[in-house]
């Protein structure tokens, strides 16, 4: 996706060779007009695929996956990273390491909200090491509803987590690879490719 | 907002004469539709005040403030609760109680993300006592930029927050605004002066 390309090039942060700092535009500060298309992005790819419901992680899954369950016209649910004292008590739950923070939390979406006839789809800010978006396929199936893929806004194409969600056998959809952040620069899959 | 009021009416619940639950449409599951129609409201009601940017606190507040920003064509920020790994060490912080979940939290912004020349619209899910919307305040004045109002989606009318808010001088917005809770029902303000 162009524009998300852009984005990362002109306005993201390359802080070593595994995290790459886009709180300019997705991560605190968010530009509503490139994550509305980013939404609509991952609801074109997923059009065919009878979505019900789009999960995501809160706070940085939320900006991106709101206009996407907005166009698909199905509720958007953002799993809890913990329990909040006014929540239902009935809930299912994982648990996700986050590697860039360092801490384990805990997943949580209310029963209410999932339901065994439910198609998922699953959207995050970033795909890694996969951790997140595993996590959420765990509470989907807890549910016995079904995972109909998973969105990225932004693959770091050089960890695991897209090979680990295949293997489950999940449709991955990525609008920015990246192949690698070596050097304190960005360089995405397609260009790799171009230019071989 | 007849729209969100019916929603409130018929998806939200009364938890006690304190607490109302919109974990069906606004905290946990969101109404994409109705939040997106929440956001143009506010952007509506602000559309005069030459807005630069938006901010919210993370997680409630990002779905209703994201059109908001998107219809006014400025950046939304959302205000972390905690620190980030990642994030920039130059900060602007308040301190927030939350009496629903009956913690502190640090309300933090990058000072990266908001400019002496800034004029801040705060928007958040709920308007109580006000400990949320006045933090956002305080780090909003701390850099230097003008607060040109206060939008809540539901304001919890019989407690103090808009009262406080209007003594330090804020336009205050909400689109519902709860008169009671009391004996398990919902009533709004609009409601009470056309009946009397």
């Amino acid at each position: 996706m162009e524009a998300l390309h852009q984005a990362i090039r002109e306005r993201g942060r390359v802080l070593s060779e595994d995290i790459l700092k886009v709180d300019n535009f997705l991560n605190h500060q968010i530009d509503t007009q490139l994550m509305a298309a980013v939404g609509q992005e991952f609801a074109k790819r997923f059009q065919d695929q009878s979505v019900t419901k789009v999960i995501t992680l809160e706070s940085s899954g939320i900006a991106p996956s709101f206009m996407a369950a907005n166009t698909l016209d199905v509720p958007l649910v953002f799993a809890r990273k913990k329990k909040a004292l006014t929540g239902s008590e009935d809930v299912y739950t994982s648990r996700v390491y986050s590697y860039t923070k360092q801490e384990l939390n805990q997943v949580i979406v209310s029963k209410e909200y999932l339901a065994e006839g439910d198609r998922v789809l699953i959207i995050d800010d970033f795909l890694a090491h996969g951790n997140a978006a595993l996590g959420l396929t765990e509470v989907v199936e807890e549910a016995g509803a079904t995972v109909v893929g998973v969105g990225a806004v932004i693959e770091k194409a050089f960890q695991e987590g897209r090979t680990q969600l295949e293997m489950e056998g999940y449709q991955v959809e990525s609008l920015a690879r990246i192949e690698s952040l070596s050097n304190g620069e960005v360089t995405f899959i397609d260009e790799v490719v171009t230019n071989k």
